[in-house]
């Protein structure tokens, strides 16, 4: 199927994709959540669609560019999860007025605040804002009982320009374990977090509408979503060796691969070389962690996908990577001109590298190539 | 100077750039051997115009869409250095047709050199090849004294279809060491593999023209370039940690930052949060190895270009740096908004993690927008 595919290659399996997608939206409904898609991973008009069901709308962001190529094909309700900063308010406008879509921002600081009050009345730009919640990653966002959220949480429920929506946090740390145990305890943190934050800005009498939590990880191992609005996973839709390291899926679920070529054969150093490397598989190694044989990649069969022996690529430069093999037998297995499909390190690192659309496969046939991009 | 700048943004200086160029063109000159700047790190015609000093000719490149884009751009004889794969040549063919410029391909292996013969059997396309060598490096290429050496470049010098033109090594083991006398004795065993290889073709009576070396490191720090035709080296045009860590430059003659934006301080957990994370920065840590709190990049004034205290990008997510401070000084002297900018890691990976373009700087000023592009 592959033979006159030119490596290296994005792959993407549909029915992979659309059984992730199907199964998280599943959940949300029986949560009684909104499932609000983070499109950071997959940067695609197409598996939107796929992601939310059809219902293009109620999806987050990482980038204004992803705001603006979501909006511009007409999703709604684009939540920008990443800290705004002043530079950026025009931009969230621009993409606003031009489409006529909700653009929601993300702040925790008090400067902030006051810039995003202040831009709203220079130009009468409805800005729709969100607190961040620190749920015990210690990255961003305030402390759920903290006096400053509802000091904030005033500032900008009162600012005449400003639209307050709700209140936003993820448990970012829930990677730190793999023990599904474990992962529900974080997201019971995660939930009480926000839902405390909500209770908190409610009793001084700020409405909080929007109660958004959410990682792949704790979705998926939650206990209870009591309390929440919405929770925001991206990962899954494509799932990696970093999530199946952490008991998040079964190697199933993986719907991205790297289909690259054996370019060639270093029989005394017993390596492998493919034409995938640091760009076409990332250098991220979150995987590792638990899974000390991921390396940069598990490799296997580009037909049946089963992981050829223990084989990892274990040494990426920027265009070659290098597969060490104890048995030559590989040598005659892989041959120059062989294809390899390599599951990712981390899906949402390796498909950001430059790849610009998605092959799209169903069973053994390609049916169909969407458009990715990437950048600011 | 950058008030109205949008980040993260890729940040070029253009007078380091200009000056890095001169000065390897220069070197090359003085050694007499031609520059064949590596295209792979700047993915920029404007840049590309620069480091060939307006020839716009022998350069190398990583990817077919490289070479594609330079010959589309007027570029000529275009060293695709990554050993080629039988579905690849087709697209050789196609660029090569298309604009009229050459691109030389390079492999290290029979069943290769028997796919291009059939290929330009077929096609009547004559490819132009380079054979690789092992320098030491153990990545790729044929030992310089193999008798399979021999036999391949005969194979290829008399395959009716096919212009063999000479050997290429790569001593990407220079990465190993910083000490310059130690890369310089690398520098040499590189030189000595490339003119072994050529000795031993030529003593088979086999032509062997172009005989290609290098590598930043060992361009720079080599004591003898007798018998080599040409340099290839790519990085030296931005530089990088990785390089200053290897005493391969100053820390003036960095011409490419990334800038940033701070989005968040967490004073309970030390850090500034800012808006460049691992897509913006990439996960390259090449320089840690012998400076070791590089990290993700030193934290600079984005006018003076000094280094702020001893800041670095400690930690990365996606779209999220964390920059530890000891001194709580470092959130009043960086507010919300304020702005730094990042002296990279790895060059060649921070660019290419999606920028489309750099902001090229000049003195106090931003002069131009230079495109520049990814994938494959």
């Amino acid at each position: 199927m592959f033979r006159q595919v030119e490596t290296p290659r994005l792959i993407l399996d549909r029915a992979v994709l659309q059984r992730n997608a199907d199964r998280f939206l599943a959940r949300a409904a029986a949560a009684d959540v909104v499932l609000r898609p983070h499109l950071k991973t997959a940067k695609s008009i197409a598996v939107a669609k796929v992601a939310t069901g059809g219902r293009m709308s109620t999806v987050t962001v990482s980038t204004l560019k992803e705001a603006e190529r979501f909006a511009a094909a007409g999703f709604d309700d684009i939540l920008y999860a990443v800290g705004i900063s002043p530079n950026k308010l025009s931009r969230v406008q621009r993409i606003s007025d031009e489409t006529g879509k909700r653009i929601l921002v993300v702040t925790d600081n008090r400067p902030m605040a006051e810039a995003m009050a202040a831009f709203s009345r220079d130009t009468g730009f409805r800005l729709q804002v969100l607190l961040e919640i620190d749920s015990g990653e210690g990255r961003g966002g305030l402390p759920p009982r903290s006096p400053e959220l509802v000091e904030i949480g005033r500032s900008l429920a009162e600012a005449p320009g400003l639209d307050f929506r709700g209140v936003i946090t993820h448990a970012g740390h829930s990677y730190a374990v793999a023990d599904p145990a474990a992962i529900a305890d974080i997201a019971e943190a995660e939930r009480r977090s926000a839902t405390d934050a909500a209770v908190a800005l409610r009793d001084a009498g700020i409405a909080c509408e929007i109660v958004s939590v959410g990682s792949t990880p704790t979705f998926l191992h939650a206990r209870s979503f009591e309390g929440v609005t919405e929770a925001r996973c991206g990962v899954y839709a494509f799932f990696d060796l970093a999530q199946l390291s952490r008991n998040v899926c079964a190697v199933e679920d993986i719907a991205l691969t790297v289909l690259a070529s054996v370019i060639g054969h270093n029989r005394k150093a017993g390596t492998i070389l493919i034409d995938a490397g640091a760009l076409a598989l990332s250098k991220d190694v979150s995987a590792n962690t638990f899974m000390s044989d991921a390396h940069y990649g598990h490799v296997c069969d580009p037909l049946t996908m089963q992981r050829l022996g223990e084989l990892s690529v274990a040494v990426v430069h920027q265009e070659h990577g290098s597969i060490p093999v104890e048995d030559p037998i590989w040598f005659e297995r892989l041959p120059i001109g062989s294809l390899v499909r390599i599951l990712p390190n981390h899906a949402c690192m390796t498909a950001a590298a430059g790849y610009e659309s998605y092959l799209v496969v169903d069973g053994d046939r390609i049916t169909a190539e969407w458009d990715r991009f990437n950048g600011w």
